[in-house]
């Protein structure tokens, strides 16, 4: 194929696997889009990135500014949700180049006079496109450019910057070269800000031994959002199976009594489009999740696709199970341990198509009833595919409708559960304790490409993961760990009441609960306060204050010279919310070390007087310096300062 | 869209631009694919690498083993000219799944009834696919499977390594997923190993002042086959511009008698599809061309594709050229720069068509007279697409042809033209004095992409390069640098015989020659031999002993604490031709220093005798220990050692 434009466009970024997959973004954050853009030759070339959102006809630009090396950037900010199409063009920009050449001679004292009238073409493109104010100083100039006796006004005005400007404006683009086409994502805030509690709705009754109800979550409402969550999630809340329930601590035979697992979902009360009978009706949930919100409080539903062996499926749509040639289920396994509770849908069934349909239609249920947040139960034991179809159609409908990935696994996979449209992803972070792992994994998050699509979210512990690190620490530690979630990540969650009321005992030799509440009604007295939920509370608050630690990717590591002390710089784009953090990692010691400032990043000499406020302690140090002495102890670990400058 | 596959493939290497570009090899080298392959869940899956020619029908398929965090690789070799295709195939292997099963739940005590039934559908696949020898079997254990009674030969069947390999050989690759497809262009071997002559066949006389001749080229060829080049290239044979003629030593205006510039193309004597009437006829070209084949030689032109003002196209298609309104020709211009000599072609033209087409088939020409190699003049300042779709055709009726990038600028537009199809590019070699720098150099060609399609070609000196480091320089600096040149690449190039003479007068202050033979005729005594000669003619023996040398990419540099004493290791793809070379950068003083073995790059312990062969002084030495004591003097200032094991 015989191609006339000189400019070629290569290395786009962001892209991720060549544009297969979106970036992700939410309202009002930049994308910053780079390329190698190059003509032959040395001509003057101009490149704009040009982008719009899918619900605009017009394509807008922006010009792209060199780097080095023929790299080029340029930003665009994202304001609406939805899809955003974005790509480069370029072009050999023939009135740019012919005004550069002028100057150039006229410097080296030539006489421009045939010049001059070859520019003459770019004015009368001028002419068909400048607006009125400037169509007569064009068509003077073009007077002055063929007339012999007006050569110095000629190359006055050649040279001048209201005609560079001019040219900027109304680029003609001749053989412009464009490249392919990539997409941006863009949520609600909420998707790279949210502050996650989880507790079992069975264990909120005020009696002890009861099942908790729907209303009995109501009254603890005040209490969570008085801590400063936002996003308030349950385990699944339908009927559980009682066919080869577990028994308390996991067992594989219940006893009379036992409650079962959540997540073995389906019986003879219904499957996962109904409500576990002793929670409520389904007007009682509409009415929590109404309360919820009253209270600054989204209810996040569990989306476990999974059935019970007594789910009604079982028995409605045996084609979407798979038997063994014995004619028995095949329950879930990964042998040779076997998980006879659940059954697992049958995706390489001929019936997926149906399947899928209905998997859809119970999401968008839940949807219906004021449902804007999932997490969703071990996603990566159901194809990819499937889950990119299942977002992209709810959120087709409901672009508010975000879904948290709860994939433990290896890194490729939770990245591609991420890459395939998941909002956010639960982390390793459960599992980093030391300085330089915690640093490695914020590097890895934020300075690779998973910076694009990848939205951490920070948990310390869960129903499932009683970390070693935890069992049987002590308060300190819970501060730490909240502390770290809170001010590295923009998303975090705790399961509680456990982690407030610090329950650490383990199941033995495992990172689990001893009498997990996954398996047993728990009752707990929600009016205690400790000194760990008024940090919480505190740490919230300053979440909600500070833009700086509402987003996840802009960190600095600061350098301290302790092993145990940990500090960083969060900042916000305009660099008005400036925080400097350190954190002790040492639960039971003083521990001392200086701190050096980051003040080339905040691009700020050394002696400008910055001031440091300790936003728990409400101390206020003026640091002239470079390097700090900092001191933390166990009681208090961390120092959230603000800068101001 | 409702995909059914389990199985996701991303980031396949080697992949340039999402697959734009072709990667290149030559014949006989391999291609090693790798790509993140990876299901949901924890079934085993299988993934294989798809290729062949684009001569062949069916493809060849290459199972990929795992490296780690679900990347696999697998490996194909190219034995053909032209154009490969690959691709990934990944699916979940539901056979070896189940046999992973069966051994994991035997393994644990349990018993599989039920699993064996479910074996069966697995070995009826294989009834219709495995070859004769294997049927019985495969009946056998189908038996077996349904039979109680037999459960402990079915049981053994089960988990053997004969219904494994089965499994393996006969995959049934159930909702297998297929990746994009790539390419991979293959040329013959000398586009990797090729060495280079340069000289001006108008000096070629053996009588001074007389303009030289083809046939005075013939006297010359065992000269430069004794030498041992394999590559004859000539700047520009066409007739030269009498307008606007350069003078000597670049004065703008020629003198009588003045012979002009050999890439000023164009008088009334003829254009590009002529030779210069004082060179000889096409039979005279012709017969060169044969006798230097017969020599081993191949004869490279020189393509330069402008015309000097009296250039026939200049009158007989202007459309190809740029006229400035005042009527006078746009020459060549770099503002305020001008190049009066020179008119560049108008790719912008409406034209370009006709202009494209033209200059394919001057090039076909003279491939048609036997000509299988160009060098490209500032291929830089014409169109990358020109150079893509003009390569591309050549190269469709004539494979063979290789077209080498004389384009010294910015990296990307270098990189830029040999992605576009260039398959040798001359480099920044000729500048890379110091050992880091050459260091540097070395790991960004072979170690990043560029080692896909970048082949470099390093020339000490041009006619156009004068390097200050060699103006004045020593034969120990000369043969330092061809030393260099001769075993860091498979390509290299001298301009002669300027370089083996040593006449390095620069024009003052620039990185020219002084009365460079750009601008006149010369007189050599061919005839004289020197030292520098004898080792040229010895290092190129060498490179066409050893295939270690006949490749850029495999190359691993030794520890040497001395920063004049640069060491490398060098190996063909079995190891069975394995180099160590030492070279000195002082061109002035004896350098000692201690090399570290590469013993781990090699797969060798300490301790275990080597002998070390010296290639020039034919010393052996037999080195144990880890370092070694090396010492070199500017008279001889490398070593290259023939690695025995």
């Amino acid at each position: 194929m015989l191609r006339q434009e000189r400019v070629v466009i290569d290395a786009i970024t962001p892209q991720l696997e060549c544009g297969r997959f979106f970036i992700k973004r939410v309202i009002g954050e930049k994308v910053v889009v780079e390329a190698d853009v190059l003509p032959d030759g040395h001509d003057v070339m101009q490149a704009e990135v040009m982008y719009k959102h899918e619900a605009q006809k017009q394509w807008r630009t922006q010009r792209m500014h060199p780097l080095e090396n023929d790299r080029y950037q340029a930003d665009f900010r994202v304001d609406k949700q939805g899809f955003y199409t974005y790509k480069i063009r370029g072009w050999v920009d023939y009135a740019l180049n012919w005004q550069h050449g002028i100057e150039a001679k006229v410097k080296d004292g030539q006489h421009v006079k045939s010049e001059l009238l070859d520019g003459v073409q770019y004015l009368e493109y001028l002419l068909g496109e400048a607006g009125t104010s400037d169509q007569a100083y064009v068509e003077e100039l073009i007077q002055y450019f063929q007339e012999p006796d007006l050569y110095v006004p000629a190359v006055e005005g050649a040279v001048s910057d209201r005609l560079h400007q001019l040219f900027l404006d109304f680029p003609q683009r001749r053989l412009a070269n464009t490249s392919k086409e990539l997409q941006v994502y863009v949520d609600r805030k909420q998707a790279a800000f949210s502050t996650w509690y989880e507790f079992f709705p069975r264990s909120a009754s005020a009696e002890p031994g009861k099942h908790g109800t729907f209303k009995d979550c109501e009254r603890l409402l005040p209490r969570i959002a008085e801590m400063g969550f936002d996003t308030l999630y349950f385990p699944p809340v339908h009927p559980i199976g009682e066919k080869n329930r577990k028994g308390k601590n996991n067992t594989t035979e219940a006893k009379e009594g036992d409650s079962g697992v959540p997540w073995a979902i389906g019986s003879r009360f219904g499957g996962h489009r109904e409500l576990h009978p002793e929670l409520g009706t389904e007007e009682d949930f509409r009415t929590l999740i109404s309360k919820a919100n009253d209270s600054g409080l989204e209810i996040a539903m569990d989306l476990a696709f999974q059935a019970a062996p007594d789910h009604p499926y079982i028995s409605e749509h045996p084609e979407w199970f798979r038997k063994r040639p014995d004619g028995t289920m095949q329950y879930a396994e990964n042998p040779p341990k076997k998980y006879q509770d659940i059954v697992n849908f049958y995706f390489e069934s001929e019936a997926y198509e149906a399947l899928w349909q209905e998997l859809l239609e119970v999401t968008l249920k839940w949807v219906g009833f004021g449902v804007r947040i999932f997490r969703v139960d071990n996603p990566h034991t159901k194809p990819y595919y499937f889950w990119n179809w299942l977002i992209g159609e709810v959120k087709k409908k409901h672009p508010d409708v975000l879904f948290l990935a709860e994939a433990f696994s290896r890194p490729r996979i939770m990245q591609q559960l991420a890459k395939q449209g998941f909002s956010q992803s639960y982390t390793y972070f459960t599992w980093r304790v030391h300085k330089q792992e915690i640093i490695d994994y914020m590097i890895e998050l934020t300075q690779t490409d998973m910076r694009e699509y990848y939205r951490p979210n920070f948990w310390p512990n869960t129903p499932d993961i009683n970390p070693y690190h935890l069992q049987g620490a002590n308060e300190s530690m819970h501060i730490i760990r909240y502390g770290l979630a809170a001010t590295l990540c923009g998303n975090l969650g705790i399961y509680g009441p456990v982690f407030e009321y610090m329950v650490t005992e383990p199941y033995p030799g495992k990172e689990e609960y001893l009498n997990s509440e996954k398996y047993e009604i728990k009752h707990w007295d929600w009016n205690v306060k400790n000194k760990l939920i008024h940090l919480i509370t505190k740490l919230n608050q300053i979440r909600k204050d500070h833009p700086a630690l509402q987003q996840t990717n802009n960190i600095h590591f600061c350098r301290i010279e302790n092993e145990q002390l940990l500090a960083f710089y969060k900042w916000d784009e305009e660099r008005k919310d400036e925080l400097l953090i350190v954190v002790s990692l040492d639960a039971h010691h003083v521990q001392q070390g200086y701190v050096q400032l980051p003040l080339e990043v905040m691009g700020v000499g050394e002696g400008t007087p910055l001031e440091f406020h300790d936003l728990l302690t409400q101390t206020t140090y003026k640091w002239g310096l470079e390097w700090n002495f900092i001191e933390l102890q166990p009681n208090l670990p961390f120092h959230i300062f603000h800068i101001r400058r």
